[in-house]
């Protein structure tokens, strides 16, 4: 009687960064006062009136099944948002509504690989992408991006990693970088993916935050619509993390085998959750706007912060909800300074080495509490940084 | 550039019977009246104070990522409830929550088998049954129930399905065919289990609907606790079918495997859903027996209704939501009877094929409309079956 040996491997035991988030939420049990940056969670609800939506669709009586693909109406206001953000046109159909960007992930993952096919992505990496690729039978190959590229992708290390591989995954404005990939590093990627005959897999669920270039999709590039799947999601964009609905955007006949998958593995998502969605999505950007121009502050805020301190080295920070700074001048290992940053300053943030090896020496700041809250937290940290390296 | 063979194998193009819905939709689109009796669906939507408590949870702000294992809540709530119902312990931390009672099989299958690994199943079987082992990477092995068993399983043919096998998937109360398992059938699979060391997959969703027996559950057997995973799910109980919230109950190691998987695969469930499933489960049974009742009137209604018929056989209809005639006596095949139903009687009925051979010459009511419109359907049915088997 013994587990399946592939669910095992899921994790393969690395060090997950959680110890910080479970120490931090211990203190704050105790009546502590943290400021907790580490997970990527607006300090806000979903907003007021897309709650309305929801509860007036479940009080219609739309509390019934409803289609696995998604309703239409979602689909195609998730199709409109997306040619718009894509630059590259989305039909309906190439549309597969899901449990989160995480299960678009890893149902578009079952979707394009065989049990054993290798996927290549970029280190540093969303902590679950190597168990999410386990999880859908694929070889996780890792290739890191160096923090004096800014953390863009190394293209040539990409292209011995991509021979004989099946899929490409990258995620552009990058968790837990802050990177935006600049247009000549996402053509050498959809390059890559046309030479070795790959599926690209494009987490973009950060598209509306790339603050000094316009965000680029591998899905508007020549060649690339039909080998090229979007992940999205309303968790970051709407202060939708709860609700858990994403998607996949990618040639019609992979949503479509997305469905068949969906269909015996979840069948599908709550409608009025659908319906609070499609609300928020047919609001237009007022919603979103309100919620991102926060982050774009706090990255102003972080970058004045962080920078030109002899304790920290802060690469560009271009988008998304984090800053990364390497913190190797103060002498400490990041999981050390983590854990020395929680107990003498009560702040939390996540070690780099949960997002991979090329992440190490660094930590991950998520820019999820107020101005005046972040702006004490990081000056503090600052402080903390610098009297260690002064220290040395 | 081609899609993942595995996923293009989990439908296999078989009979769906899902035309017949279709078709009967595309009547009713166009003004005709029909009655659905296809779908496994409460006619009735969530009640409004489970809808209550979901949106005062959101209102108070309970919209960000929630535990992927489930609130601790919910959990115990589950637990006490499943320990009530299969007759046996079930601790909070052997409770796994999941998008529906479809989502906990599938990770309930994905924690427990090997690609490859072959799972038995008994034919009839509700529909996605096979789609889902193959897509968790087993191969199904189905074994008929005999209608003139009254579609108890076949332990003889069973035994020898079993040999090498990694796991048994039964369902009692049954969809499609009304069956409920007797004493001796249960005991007899937790042999089968035990004899070839299976895990033995319980879906118990229909629970609460065995109506003239105690519902068993293999998990209350000796030595079954550590091998048996139980399914279950708030969709029929709480007509919340549309919430998709579900749970697998297993030994305390598969939980944390399937949390591991659920980690990568969708993050968790929304909290307010969990919140207002919490709260349905710690009312106690008052919302569910209300619910019930109802299906155990219908079954009675349709006992009455079908029994004593020339063009109808009816093997006991026990529990669940269904019954399932056989109407070989019309001389019909079950998708023509089907067919010819819904185009001279406007009743749409799902055709057995859609649910395993064993199901063949018969078709699947669902009593899922109020009583007055159940009577007058089953009544035309039955005479439409009568005269088709008189004019042979």
């Amino acid at each position: 009687m013994h587990p399946s040996r592939r669910i095992r491997s899921i994790l393969d035991g690395g060090a997950s960064g959680w110890e910080i988030v479970y120490a931090a939420r211990d203190l704050q049990a105790k009546g502590e006062r943290v400021t907790m940056l580490t997970i990527g969670e607006h300090e806000n609800p979903t907003p007021a009136p897309i709650l309305d939506a929801m509860d007036a669709s479940a009080r219609a009586g739309r509390t019934g099944y409803s289609s696995v693909m998604g309703s239409l109406g979602l689909r195609e206001a998730i199709a409109a948002r997306a040619s718009r953000r894509a630059g590259a046109p989305v039909a309906p159909d190439e549309v597969v509504v899901a449990a989160g960007g995480q299960a678009a992930l890893f149902q578009a993952l079952c979707a394009v690989i065989d049990p054993g096919d290798a996927v290549v992505a970029i280190d540093p990496l969303y902590t679950t992408y190597p168990g999410t690729i386990r999880a859908a039978g694929g070889i996780p190959r890792i290739v890191p991006a160096r923090a004096e590229d800014g953390f863009q992708p190394d293209l040539a290390a990409l292209d011995i990693a991509c021979a004989g591989a099946r899929a490409l995954l990258v995620n552009s404005p990058n968790n837990p970088t802050g990177a935006v990939y600049s247009a000549a590093s996402i053509e050498g990627l959809a390059e890559l993916a046309r030479r070795h005959d790959l599926w690209l897999i494009s987490d973009e669920v950060y598209d509306g935050m790339a603050w000094d270039q316009p965000h680029l999709s591998p899905r508007a590039l020549p060649g690339m619509a039909e080998r090229t799947v979007i992940i999205g999601s309303l968790s970051k964009s709407h202060a939708m993390t709860g609700s858990r609905i994403g998607w996949a955007a990618a040639p019609a006949e992979i949503a479509a085998l997305i469905v068949d998958l969906a269909l015996n593995a979840n069948y599908g998502l709550p409608r009025f959750i659908q319906d609070a969605g499609e609300w928020a999505l047919r609001e237009g950007d007022a919603i979103e706007d309100d919620l991102r121009a926060a982050f774009r502050a706090r990255r102003d805020l972080a970058r004045a912060a962080l920078s030109q301190r002899p304790g920290l080295r802060l690469s560009p920070p271009q988008g998304g909800m984090y800053v990364m700074p390497d913190i190797r001048a103060t002498g400490l290992d990041a999981r050390t300074f983590a854990e020395r940053l929680l107990e003498e300053e009560r702040i939390a943030v996540m070690p780099g080495e949960s997002f991979g090896d090329a992440a190490s020496g660094h930590v991950r700041i998520a820019l999820t509490v107020t101005e005046p809250e972040l702006a004490d937290a990081l000056d503090r940290l600052a402080g903390f940084a610098d009297r260690l390296a002064a220290a040395r």
